[in-house]
């Protein structure tokens, strides 16, 4: 009997009709094994910009705060998207969000389903069995550096910048998480070129000799992105920064053909966003059709971060059964295809 | 009967012995088509360091300043590659070489070959078709920005700069090759975070009213990454800035399955620089096994550069030949495979 504080930005897009079976199967959870969970609602991104003209109100931040956990949806309008003069973008408040909660690890699995892996892009001996996750650190780099533009707007900038504790931090995490693996440590960077680079290959390996048990490797991005493709297996856990992060990890989400399945977790020292990785794709907004798995999926990560291992265990087991048994939704399967309410129904019952 | 002065660096690994081939091919178009290319040898790249001291002699540069074109094999040694803190670095010789000689447009043609789709990763109905070239800005961003460690070694940066005048030059050959094309541009960016970007979709965005034959596409990085696995048919000219145009050029360049078959040209306003896109991949070198054929087809880029079109033509029919009637090289046919000295004679006979 747990109580838990979950703040939840249901988003843009399909953002709100995902979450909400998130939120059903997380009330199931809590009947049946006497836990409470407390949500308190805001907003971020497009419509947040809609209603208040800030993409991360002062009000989410503090909800946020209080929070033990954040339950995301997901943000982003195509009508802010090609316009590079925009004065505020829904991806700012993201951005800021991240910052402010303290959430420098992104954490992403990436997971092959053997029913779906007809969809996957990569021959299915390519993709079998994959099993690895990315460490993506999440509030420094480029993302954070300066940026400037000059008066007249011919010169633009962008600093990436890496202290030695932004690196040590996220380090640990993913070093632990690789003695509970296989024990392979993969770190990507550009060394070869870059600074930073090469502090990180620095500090990860003299961090390494506090893990002996686990095997360290080195990668060039280039490289990198040719091996998620070519050989996905050789992976356990991969260590990157942010912007190198954040291509990579698209990357190794589509190879596995189910994107709409695929969870993530954001975690600082004090609290953790859960989200899933899709968009908010606006086309299916509303229509019932949406993939409600990968937030589900994430409400599970959110499980594991209380401490509650049985009850995420359950309902990865729901997930699964569903997919074995052809409960799918339409981006699956186009022809016998499930709502996504009736896919929320489905992982409540079995919990 | 032209006469060009070719500057050749043989470079690392596997990069004389492919290299040798492609001079056997410019040689034989020489004779068949009453060319005269004279060759002058310079060193870059690890074995310049092991010579000299130096990744880049000035010897070499003033050669390559006097030549036409530059033909290089492949550098980079892994004895460099772990020591975050080496002096010097292979790289770096490319590096200064791009920049001193102003090769601001790196272009990569991303090509399928029918008789080798068996070994992309992909499916092949992912692939079949593909077709589509990669314009990767080369002398500007976070490659050649301020670098910088701070004193204690604790905080490190890498600045990311463009100037418009840097956008505008390579946008224009890129908007001119997709007119000759099928007339689709895409850049690839991240505005909805770098300021760099921001102004890249702008400059972009003004000069398309000069190329209204051609239709532009915008689309963020990450999502790029995810595209060329999903669906690489539907590029036709891809444009980007320096580091996002070395990930996905190298994660384009995999879903082909055949890496050593992949030219690529590095142009400046005054010469250009042709290599295989290949790496110098040490384990072969010496072994008379390596792929050829990426460097052949960059010398075939090499003489479309002089406006040989006929003879650059000939020569891909040479290497559609081979591949065609079996003659392959061991990274492609394991059991029954040629040389690449065979290799090297096949083309040049066939020409
Ligand atoms: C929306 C965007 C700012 C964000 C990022 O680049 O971090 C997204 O792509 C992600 O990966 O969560
Ligand atoms: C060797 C390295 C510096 C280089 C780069 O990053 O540009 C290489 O990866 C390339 O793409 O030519």
């Amino acid at each position: 009997d747990m109580q838990k504080k979950i703040a939840v930005i249901l988003g843009d897009g399909i953002g709100p009709e995902v979450t909400q079976q998130s939120i059903k199967v997380l009330d199931a959870v809590a009947r049946q094994f006497k836990h409470q969970f407390f949500y308190e609602h805001c907003l971020m991104g497009a419509s947040a910009i809609d209603k208040t003209g800030d993409a991360l109100p002062g009000e989410t931040l503090q909800i946020c705060h209080r929070s033990d956990a954040v339950l995301l949806g997901a943000i982003g309008h195509p009508r802010y998207d090609n316009d590079p003069s925009a004065k505020v973008r829904p991806e700012d408040g993201l951005l800021k969000l991240r910052k402010e909660l303290g959430l420098f690890a992104n954490i992403r699995p990436i997971t092959t389903y053997a029913p779906l892996q007809h969809l996957s892009p990569l021959k299915s001996s390519r993709i079998e069995g994959v099993d690895f996750v990315i460490f993506r650190e999440l509030t420094g780099g480029i993302y954070f550096g300066n940026k400037q533009l000059n008066e007249d707007k011919t010169e633009a900038s962008d600093d990436c910048i890496y202290h030695r504790d932004e690196i040590v931090r996220i380090a640990h995490l993913a070093f632990a998480y690789a003695q509970q693996r296989r024990k392979v440590l993969t770190l990507v960077d550009k060394a070869n070129v870059l600074e930073t680079s090469r502090l990180w290959r620095k500090v990860v390996q003299e961090m390494s000799t506090q893990y002996p048990d686990v095997t360290v490797n080195y990668l060039f991005v280039d490289n990198a992105a040719m091996q998620i493709i070519i050989n996905p297996k050789q992976f356990d856990v991969i260590l990157t920064e942010n912007m190198f992060g954040d291509i990579l990890s698209d990357e190794a989400s589509v190879i596995t053909g189910s994107i709409g399945l695929l969870p993530s977790a954001s975690v600082g020292n004090k609290l953790a966003l859960f989200e899933p990785i899709h968009g908010s794709y606006p086309q299916a907004a509303g229509k019932n059709i949406a993939n409600p798995n990968g937030s589900i999926l994430s409400a599970a990560m959110m499980l594991d971060y209380f401490g509650l291992a049985e009850e995420a265990e359950l309902i990865r087991e729901a997930v699964h059964w569903n997919l074995a048994n052809g409960f799918l939704t339409k981006d699956i399967d186009s022809i016998n295809n499930y709502s996504t309410a009736t896919i929320g129904d489905l992982v409540s019952d079995y919990v």
